[in-house]
């Protein structure tokens, strides 16, 4: 076994990082301002992310004014998705660099910011382009990062894509209704989450089914709650 | 709907891009010159690329030489997987440049030559990080692109990760023993990938159950055999 590191291309990206840093804190000023909960959801591709927010929409969308950020390489059929349930969308599509930009970073959010009613918006959740490994590194000016697993991607995950799972302040473990079909070891899972993020909250769902659907709206609620209690009054 | 262009990385890439294709092409001579026929295995994570090699290792290892080039952000869980069947193995980690490197490069795969009997290989495996976008982007000197695509991610993914589906020459539709459980739509993902990569070849497989081994197998036997024919003669 060898371990090859690519040092050539570090030295760019820091500066990078450190760019994307600076706009991040000027987003988290105007969420903070705006009095937005800001959500960065985050997976790989086809774990279930736009379909977990169809439920959470249908779910909260009387209760809470919410705003949908959707990244994407490609098309708007997520944002498509997701606007009938009439709550402000903007689509951002990353593009066609390196074979198409593979992740978020502050300055995308930054350029959709003008399109979000951001006054009238309690709850934003931004969808993030599906992929394990970039997304991790580039902070976006959110409130919080969950981090939706598939059971039918193993569960050997959290080990291979640590970064990832590490930055998790919630995990939703996804498709829980296909468990009896599959191979999927749900306690090796678990303790291969704990090795690399020991007791991050997890809830079991699936969006098909709806289970665990309640549970993760109140953690949301909570959540959102406890930060507008933060916000020093005027 | 906004579309942000993010051209502020875009001549860096240029740049990191000319230097990986020169890599690639030196790569692609060295597998010439050994007689070593090379197939860059992509997907998602989670999609079951590792399971394919599996089964295809039990099936081909009597019959022609296979060499394993292994790609992961960290770990070596792969490498281990593979290493039992008694044939060279090298794990590449990615190491944890932002957040992780999401792609293996021509230059990583070059670094890990010099530890593979490429002489004695008559198929070399690499397995790509997992990642739909970046890896498109970076040829490693292959003969061949190969695209894992599981059922459980949905029929939207070849048109999300265009630049993925269009680089293939061979889509693995894998996890098909799980059709009947899912919401998942053939026909609709078969006419989503012929709207980027019309016509690809494409084999309905199941690592699990075996389906569709013994096509992939007669596929990658004829390929290293057509390309084996087409060097000159000494």
């Amino acid at each position: 076994m060898i371990v090859v590191e690519n040092n050539a291309k570090t030295v760019v990206m820091e500066g990078i990082l450190d760019a994307n840093d600076a706009l991040a804190q000027a987003n988290r000023a105007q969420f903070d301002q705006a009095g937005t909960y800001v959500v960065n959801i985050m997976s790989s591709p086809g774990s279930g992310k736009t379909t977990i927010l169809e439920r959470t929409l249908e779910a909260l969308h009387s209760r809470l004014r919410i705003g949908v950020l959707e990244g994407d390489v490609q098309t708007s059929l997520d944002a498509d998705r997701l606007s009938r349930f009439g709550v402000p969308t903007v689509q951002i599509n990353t593009g066609s660099e390196w074979g198409g930009g593979c992740h978020l970073d502050a300055n995308m959010v930054r350029c959709g910011l003008p399109s979000l009613p951001l006054q009238n918006i309690d709850l934003l959740f931004i969808e993030n382009v599906g992929n394990l490994v970039c997304p991790a590194g580039f902070g976006l000016g959110e409130n919080v990062r969950v981090i939706v697993a598939s059971i039918t991607e193993g569960e050997d995950k959290p080990l291979k894509y640590p970064h990832m799972f590490r930055c998790a302040e919630l995990v939703l473990v996804n498709k829980i209704d296909l468990l009896e079909y599959l191979d999927f070891d749900l306690p090796q899972f678990q303790r291969n989450l704990d090795a690399v993020n020991p007791n991050v909250p997890r809830i079991l769902l699936s969006a098909r089914t709806g289970q665990g659907i309640e549970e993760w709206c109140a953690w949301l609620i909570a959540q959102q709650r406890k930060s507008l209690a933060s916000y020093p009054v005027d």
